[in-house]
């Protein structure tokens, strides 16, 4: 009797196969990369990279990860479920009012600025035990976290942490992607710059790419995200972690189509030879993106099937002009992500990055996790 | 006692807001621009194009609406359950091997190639009633639908059709939305001429924008999709559609910025002026598209505030110099949906189209449906 899964999968117009085993062993090739005494975290935040934090998380903490960051307070709640004696940081902070749920389910807020700050003393202030957080220090990015100027007021008024147990001084990076790039140094040194006035707590600045700056950035916790998930985090390079999504589509239907005729909307494709034409349950509602239209591909037993005319909404037209018949046919199988296509080469055709094409993968297909019992 | 659903949206980054009386407004607008003796079916695809079909589609039938149009099996299955009476056709046709579940579930299978019409033709040799169908010719998009030539054999053996009730003769359309496009008559043409060889039956041309061509491409269905959620039929000409979302973002932080300091990733966007920069709860793992960067913007209290640096995967950076700080603080409110940006500007912004914009919209939304009990 076939799995409820497997019964999806054979029905879907695609299977989208995340292998929680590479995953694990990307965590593992990550916890490597940095020295002994540092601590190697998991960001699961957008359910996962869109991979399903509620699968990915646990299989993380069987790997050995003790501390999860998410990026909001009903993320935070979720995963909870999912690991029960995690550490669960959320990053985008303390909203107004939700100090008790925070306490509640034991997530860790990130304070951004100083009313949060002050919120969680007080809220802090009622308790015997003091309360845990995470700083956030902005150097650089201009979008979460204390300001220079809040940070200076912040060292002038320790008192203002009172009660408040700090997990981790953090900030995060703009331009961890490009090792040259000077805005990484500047950055560096403006963290330095704070930590050695604030009170001493363990500190945190690389995610993904960071970690490959080297041990200059790895401080005490890192905090790798898209690596995990087979983004490669050193672009331009051989990448590192290994691949964890496969998705393949079912082909609906094949067809000749005279030369001279046009495909799909717009009539921009003109075929100016006899083609075949496979039609594939895949389109951008599911996250295949139409910038990807006349640019992106796929493959077929290895070999590449480009996408020609636009992408709709649910379908895409591949040219298998001269692909064997017996696996070019109604029913037969067309590979998007896998062996043949890695995500960020499907972003680049799509003319964006790895994490958003990962993040925007969508839900209609069926779902097979491998490697985790 | 606030409803859960007010509850989810006081807590999360930002709330999407449908408008199930405007869905339905739609569908009677378009029922006045055809004729009488024409059927207005919905096509709820793509999960009701991202908003809801469970939703959706009973306001429709609430409405008028008898007729559906999804993409898949699964949608099919799914949607039976909110419109138990409702005639549903499927799109992407016959997976081998389904016939039963279409059976079972009433669904009317869209046959797009003869192997499909020879499959539920000895399906429904089996049974004593007739086996209603959507028979699918393609006229010109090379995507789904019988090819000319096997429009032409099916012609020659109409047997073939043996207890098959065929609930629809239809075709798509490639460039409705560009009325002078010689493709629409010679798609018209080509319609026309298959219908007077094939055995009588309800012909369907038209979705959106096919309505707004006239009456010669009526016929006896029409079947829109996008216009009932209020994209623009008619590009370049005024939306005769009402807007159907909301969408409102909360801001988590608002920052001083000095001139000379970059915003977000890759330290692409430099302040030339000393800037106040709010960062909203929403990012591409949303669906607000990471091609929007530099590009896009929201309105606060009516005032347009434009995307500064790149679009993170949960954040996005707005630059707020001159609003009032009390409107632009966190906690306050940013619409980027509404009154002030359409789903169509918002996705020219992004270099896309509305539709693609509107199904990706994100699961992070707290949704709020507004206009029906």
């Amino acid at each position: 009797m076939p799995s409820p899964e497997r019964q999806a999968a054979a029905r879907a117009g695609a299977t989208l196969e995340i292998d929680l085993a590479a995953i694990a062993a990307n965590w593992r090739r990550l916890r490597k990369a940095v020295g002994k005494g540092v601590r190697l975290g998991a960001v699961v935040k957008a359910d996962g990279y869109g991979l399903g934090a509620a699968r990915v998380a646990p299989a993380l903490a069987k790997a050995g990860c003790e501390l999860f960051f998410v990026a909001s307070l009903d993320e935070g709640l979720s995963l909870r479920r999912a690991v029960p004696r995690a550490e669960i940081a959320v990053f985008e902070g303390l909203p107004r009012g939700s100090e008790g749920e925070f306490a509640r389910a034991r997530l860790l807020p990130v304070l951004n600025d100083l009313g949060q700050v002050d919120a969680w003393r007080r809220f802090a202030g009622r308790g015997r035990a003091r309360r845990g957080a995470v700083l956030h220090l902005d150097t650089g990015m201009q979008r979460l976290g204390l300001s220079r100027a809040e940070t200076a007021r912040l060292v002038d008024e320790p008192a203002r942490l009172d009660g408040i147990a700090l997990a981790a001084i953090m900030s995060h990076l703009a331009c961890s992607d490009e090792p040259e790039h000077p805005k990484n140094p500047e950055q560096l040194a403006r963290f330095r710059a704070a930590l050695a006035k604030l009170p001493r707590a363990p500190a945190s600045l690389a995610s993904s790419s960071g970690i490959f700056l080297g041990p200059d950035y790895h401080f005490d916790i890192v905090r790798p995200g898209a690596a995990l998930y087979g983004i490669n985090p050193l672009p331009g390079k051989a990448n590192p972690m290994q691949p964890v999504v496969r998705l393949n589509a079912r082909i609906l239907q094949v067809r000749d189509v005279d030369a001279g005729e046009t495909v799909g909307y717009g009539a921009t494709h003109r075929l100016d030879r006899p083609s075949r034409v496979a039609t594939i349950a895949v389109g951008y509602a599911d996250g295949w993106l139409r910038s990807g239209s006349e640019r992106g591909g796929a493959a077929i037993a290895g070999q590449r099937v480009p996408v020609i005319g636009r992408i709709s909404m649910d379908l895409v037209t591949l040219d298998v002009t001269g692909i064997d018949a017996r696996l070019a046919r109604a029913g037969g199988s067309v590979e998007l992500l896998g062996r043949h296509q890695s995500v960020d080469e499907a972003a680049e055709a799509a003319n964006t990055i790895g994490y958003e094409f990962l993040t925007l993968l969508g839900r209609r297909y069926a779902r097979i996790y491998r490697g985790m019992r």
